[in-house]
């Protein structure tokens, strides 16, 4: 809110419908002759790669593709961009709370004087620790499988699968998280609050392209068809240990880009997965006339077969001024998952 | 069973007193004058990184060492080293049973008419899945923390944290797997089945450091200090689409290295991790007069501070013949796990 | 199976289609003029009570009816109808498994360190249990709401509730657990397996209205519209302390009641709700040629509106042969459960 | 808050060294020569049971003491005092969460297409509702067990059992709700809301025996040994549905009885049971200087032996004015569970 008065007035007035046109010349500009696999400029990647496929955009990840990403790794350093998760930790409300539990334990062990080992073979009294977890598939730092949402009456997600056919009792029997391959990629920082010289992005911020256009200028960054783009808000300087400051957290939670950028990013410079530091991604709430209360998923997930990262951790890359880098991520192997959660992805320099 | 009649008899005999100070002398030629931070031949890790230490040998990684595993990895190939895990997965007995529970999806928000979402502001009526977990911390493909396993009365783990101590209810706090660094080393498979000329090991068989040194020589592989060593039984041949098969696999799963083979692998070969594609690394049972019925992971876990990894499908390292390659791994960063798990680690070439 | 060659084969005999309408006769007889709320002889109960009705032909109880089964309790003696759940439990393997788990416990508290309680407000050192439980709503000891089974595509229960308008996320809408008012009525048992003169009825053991007939005589009892019928099986004999035996207690649970039975109890006797000592009151496979694979619970809840009674231990009623009782019952109160679970219901006399 | 003007000042003046004294010759007259087993005025119950006892007080109930209660059931009334539980209901914090999940639903079973029913023996497509319950045992309408509070270094409860040897990984070992027998006594409700003229007790009102026995004039009722003691605050007049109204719930939740009154109900009255309207019974925070942050608790469960019942709906019996009845409950019988929940206690009349 204290930062509104530096907001960049003039960027704004880019926002016609005149500018998407001038932009598409520079960028073509900026990314010269990269060819990638289904990506169309002005159109992004869509329902393209079969009719069974549950991949989407990943499908571009190619030997060469991930083998010039790791060339950008020559120094060994690794950032890690997950959170920690607790019981504490702050999440979305629509999902289910979590809990880990202390399953068995040393003293239960022995006071639960069961077979399981016996204490002849056992002298030196080994026990073991194990947690059952209650918890989530959409919490902590996540990747948003292409299942995660449905839109109309025939709820249907990407590429047309539809509910009364694969959305089973165990999840999804389309697009789970086991379909989501490992990603190795060039990853960007685009550091939106640095562009706009605040430390977090104030309540409700829409990211407009032009935000997208001043932090590549400020950077020095170009970004490629294929890439990763790390959107930065700020709002996980206020992660802490856990996350349990939900007041904070859910204040600065809501800034995010809008459904103009997402298509920006993917009709114009070829985005392969968009993530942030936030719990969704977009801005919340979406704007007057929107046609879904959260359009940017919507268009990505659904009629693009883009995935979503959320919940990044981008505070050290932002510090060191790391805007280009490996991008490594692979999500938990859950049947029926529709999200990677409790993630680490690695920026590797 | 069936196959023990091809065990290479002669690498049996090499399991006398005197082995070990014959193959130190080996192992010393092979590995050069490689430095690493902590290690020392013939003794290992240990407790050596001070009194508040939950990282254990991973401490031994450095910008350097995982620049060098990196150029490893020069062909954009990736191999995905995690099992799908589903509710009929094959586990550990010890751990508890898991769900993955369909809790918010498209009809059921639909019925439950409630107002997360208003119905004027969501004209293509988006809708979201979203799952409930019922897991444990230590199911499919794992990364053992140091806490997972305590020895003694006072029930200590890794560096003397004890029960008492550091034992709460919503997992233990010291050495859980927040505190387990992302892991980017050079990775060794070493191929004990097709060593022994078999399919899959037979169960029960437990790895000699002979067979270790059948692997080296027939895959013309060294170790060097600091690496990951993969062992492959060939369990997980039977896993199929989410390991359902409890009798195939829980036949051979009881396949695994022997007290000495670690100590080899830690001792004289400077293991910094040692996993392999059974759900418990080593032989099951112990031999006869172990002074724990998992002496493996108490000498690993508890006195070494070498992390375990279990349950990583090596079939398609081996098929391609794959023997060297950079190692990564990032743990799920969950408060209090005493386990990665549902892990996808990957091997970069 | 070695029981059925006791099996008292002219009963059989009675099943015939002119079976019933010389029984309708006799029955009359035995019911004399007994008035109840709703039902028919000859029809039972069904869709009468309102279109919103989610209670069933429990709304035939009134304070007379109730005050009049308590008379049945003059010596103060309770019967404790409930029996153990543990995680070990036998179940119908279309629920979830269970688990109980310490969630808070002395140790875990102090180790936590947590700021819950002040320990200079608590010099005893007062700390507390607390289990977090894992478990399905239709284990154990059961009272199967009215809203537990569907038929048909629209997928409709008792009354006509459709999934699509009523199947929520958190449960059922409509004829959930808390709907079902607190039971008190006239008990009966019928002990068939002692009418058939065997411990226990052998696997797939259909019991027929002759030997509902059979046991009646053989008791002396008569029965009343608005009964609680309590059908012995002689399975739960095998339970023991928690009903670990998974294979005795598979091997006779599978005896139960036909469809002929549950209709000439409800049609013909006007029982208000039966209930079993296994965990599908009916017999299982279902006889071939049935328009459904549990065609009794399809008739009872769906179609008649009558609750459905499981894992009852009758075995103390036995032994006592205490055949007419006040039988009392109160589901637990959760929002959305489909069953009441766990249960103790009471037999006073 | 606002109520505390009506507060019946002298009442506090009899809360001096001498009260009990005088008040004990009272209630001795009150209560004539009724004999009950265990019980002895000035002391109450104890550790009398014999050392494996693990039922407390409840073993004074005979086959003649549930016989009288159940003969002040002549109208067949029923009361129900359960209260509905839901995911958003009000619980103490020191609980888990709970969630109410739809298992296995008619469309997922579809979607599934798994072979659990065979389609060609199911033409009518029966198909069924299961929910999976992640829930606590302390939630909702309680009778806390007598493991539930452990005092002292050696972390003891009630007959002196200890968490080493009896505090398991699945619950406790001893005391725990299977061990609960049920209970049918003679209840009695203090309405002493209606007592001190206010439609509920104020925020941290703490119920002394002056209250009580104002109660007990207002309603011309006399206490007995034996009796299951219900105690009206009306903080349940503001459940509603499904307790979500936590602010309102959390205020008036904080009112319940002091120490003394515990003692006084115990050891003059004989209540073998004492319940209230509330979530924990007793008035929070204890008063200054008491020896636990829960001073009755301790005192009811660990060292008396009486079990607590919490959350119980009071407001149709005191609408009604229903002060002397038939109570009867039966907790859930799950093993290690130290509390029976979402209960429906009865009371008949």
């Amino acid at each position: 809110m204290r930062a509104s008065s530096k907001l960049f007035i003039p960027a704004i007035l880019f926002l016609s419908a005149g500018w998407f046109a001038g932009l598409h010349f520079a960028a073509g500009q900026n990314e010269g002759a990269a060819a990638i696999k289904g990506w169309k400029r002005g159109v992004g990647w869509g329902w393209i790669w079969g009719r069974d496929d549950e991949v989407g955009s990943l499908n571009a990840m190619t030997d060469q593709s991930r083998a010039g990403s790791l060339k950008l790794a020559t120094q060994g350093k690794v950032y890690d961009l997950g959170i920690s998760y607790s019981r504490r930790s702050y999440k979305w409300p629509g999902h289910s709370p979590g809990e880990i539990i202390s399953f068995r334990s040393p003293g239960g062990i022995g006071a639960q004087k069961e077979a399981v080992v016996d204490a002849k073979l056992n002298p030196s009294r080994t026990r073991w620790h194990s947690n059952a977890l209650f918890i989530n598939d959409s919490v902590a730092t996540q990747i948003d499988g292409l299942g995660h949402i449905t839109a109309g009456d025939d709820q249907h997600w990407y590429n047309g699968f539809k509910e009364a056919d694969w959305g089973g009792d165990f999840g999804i029997l389309k697009c789970d998280t086991v379909s989501i391959p490992p990603i190795v990629a060039r990853g960007v920082l685009l550091d939106i609050a640095a562009a706009r010289n605040v430390d977090e992005l104030p309540a409700h911020y829409g990211i407009s392209p032009a935000d997208v256009d001043a932090a590549l200028m400020r950077q020095n960054t170009k970004l490629q068809p294929g890439d990763v783009v790390l959107i930065r808000t700020g709002t996980l300087r206020h992660w802490g240990s856990d996350g349990d400051n939900h007041a904070k957290l859910g204040e600065h939670d809501s800034a995010g880009i809008t459904l103009d950028t997402a298509k920006y990013l993917v009709e114009q410079h070829g985005a392969m997965l968009i993530a942030s530091d936030t719990s969704g991604l977009e801005v919340n709430p979406a704007p007057a006339g929107s046609d879904s209360f959260i359009p940017v998923h919507k268009y990505l997930l659904v009629e693009q077969g883009v995935h979503i990262g959320e919940f990044h951790y981008l505070e050290d890359l932002a510090r060191d001024k790391i805007y280009e880098f490996c991008y490594v991520c692979a999500v938990n192997k859950i049947s029926g998952a529709v999200a990677g959660f409790t993630l680490r992805p690695l920026a590797l320099k």
